[in-house]
């Protein structure tokens, strides 16, 4: 049976031990991985961490502002960057998985990079979990946020990363947010991954095609939200397929939903949605972005498909 | 009331009025309407009919046997045309929907012209129905075969084009091929598209590809054939999604199951699909087509989607 209280006193002890006199940056997505750590290393060390949000175009509809204004609300010094225009830039042209992956890390590093710069740091906070370890080593994913897993020296970036999470599944991660105090709306967050919406857009990054998977997420999430799964997204395919709008052809967009039940992400179960549930959302997503003519449901497990697409 | 009776006494009237000495062939694909036409004209008409079976590569496992088979037993004079690497020749570097379908239609006209010279024939008969005629007239798809109400004049391929079935939706179809006494594999068939495969393979055509999809569909078939639905298939993405297989990453294939209600093809409705019998689809597909890691299920109706992706 895992300690939270335990967990705690030991981390902030060695959070403490660690960073000494240096001063901290956690970049914090809002995601209950990121939010836990930053929240963590705000009680052991105070005002020498500056939580930083980097608005990176790629996020869900409302939620840079949301994030700050929780990280704001607990009494973190918290700094919101917008990167948008500079994340676009690099994921022009690119349809590779590997590729975006690799582009959305460079970008997000270099611009943290900066942020340290100016903060004067040494440490950055990183929200990495156990399953995220795992995956790495395995080479399932390369997780954007174990660089030290895969090889490449954080020092080169001019800072040291600060991980308390990396030993915990999800389960644990939230028990540690909820010994912390923190609200509901933060312990038992959805999984959502670094990379964001760019995993969720097959094929080129644009903000137009973002603007398309995040209305579809909103409404996924507003359909199923209750339904209390692990988590419940939207993809847009590159693929397009013909469909019938106002009684014209119109060879549109392909949505796909995809809502699994997990433990800790190592291994995934599609839900059965109710199949009302799935009308609706069908009916809503098609009606709500023109452009979209064709739902599908995801019914893969995890193995043999992964969670996110890409 | 549709009188089946009346109905085939009248067109046997007038395919023979219409035909009178010439020589004619029927592609016959194997559908319920391109059968029908078949058996029809040559009820009509006698010897005077060769009944040709194009292989384009594209067709189901199993299928050329198949409907060479039941076509003799018919006492049909019948040829089969092993035409499959001209096909995918034609197919080769083409990705664009409706590059696809015309390049199927040409090739598909060509060598059905190069047979009606050989055979010296007049008269071609093709088993449009009348969804695939109002569906052209809206613009909604290019039926490859209702060339007369697109414009095209078939007299540039040097023949004529009977169209016995033209004003008939589906369900009289099938209840002409009973009124025939054809056996009830052929009169209750599901329907299936002229380009076939092609239309069930997004992006670039490839013997590999198809045999992909090939497989996936002889695995839906199998496992929802009892259903009696509408129509039961598989589509092979040009998309692709990371998965495990092994243990490992693989960056692999997705396939999305489509299964549809329909009366008449106009309007259709996904099948709510028993949850058991998707998820052995999905365990079967994913195991027995090394190759693909996710499987989608469709859950548009038509409208807003169309029946096919393509």
């Amino acid at each position: 049976m895992f300690d939270s209280k335990a967990f705690i006193e030991n981390s902030l002890e060695e959070i403490r031990r660690t960073v000494g006199e240096s001063r901290v940056i956690s970049a914090c997505s809002g995601g209950v991985d990121s939010t836990v750590a930053t929240y963590l290393v705000h009680k052991a060390v105070g005002e020498k961490l500056v939580a930083v949000f980097i608005d990176d175009g790629l996020r869900r509809e409302g939620e840079p502002e949301f994030v700050v204004r929780v990280l704001k609300s607990f009494g973190i010094k918290t700094r919101l960057i917008d990167a948008k225009a500079e994340f676009f830039a690099v994921f022009k042209g690119r349809t590779d998985a590997e590729e975006k992956r690799k582009a959305f890390r460079e970008k997000f590093y270099s611009t943290l990079g900066k942020v340290a710069k100016e903060e004067r740091i040494d440490y950055i906070v990183q929200g990495t979990i156990k399953a995220d370890v795992i995956e790495t080593v395995k080479g399932i994913k390369s997780q954007h946020n174990v660089l030290s897993q895969i090889g490449i020296n954080p020092e080169i970036y001019g800072y040291k990363i600060l991980e308390p999470l990396k030993d915990l599944f999800k389960p644990d991660v939230r028990k540690v947010g909820r010994q912390l105090g923190l609200p509901s709306e933060i312990s038992e967050r959805m999984p959502f991954p670094g990379p964001a919406l760019s995993l969720r857009v097959l094929g080129e990054v644009t903000p137009e095609r973002v603007a398309i998977v995040r209305k579809a997420t909103q409404i996924v999430e507003e359909e199923t939200g209750h339904l209390g799964t692990f988590q419940n997204f939207a993809v847009l395919h590159n693929d397009k397929a013909t469909g019938i709008k106002d009684g014209h052809r119109l060879y549109g967009n392909i949505i796909t939903v995809r809502i699994v039940d997990s433990e800790d992400a190592v291994a995934a179960r599609a839900t059965q949605v109710p199949n009302e549930t799935l009308r609706k959302i069908v009916m809503r997503i098609t009606r709500e972005i023109p452009t979209v003519v064709r739902c599908l449901y995801d019914m893969t497990d995890k193995p043999p498909a992964t969670i996110e697409f890409e």
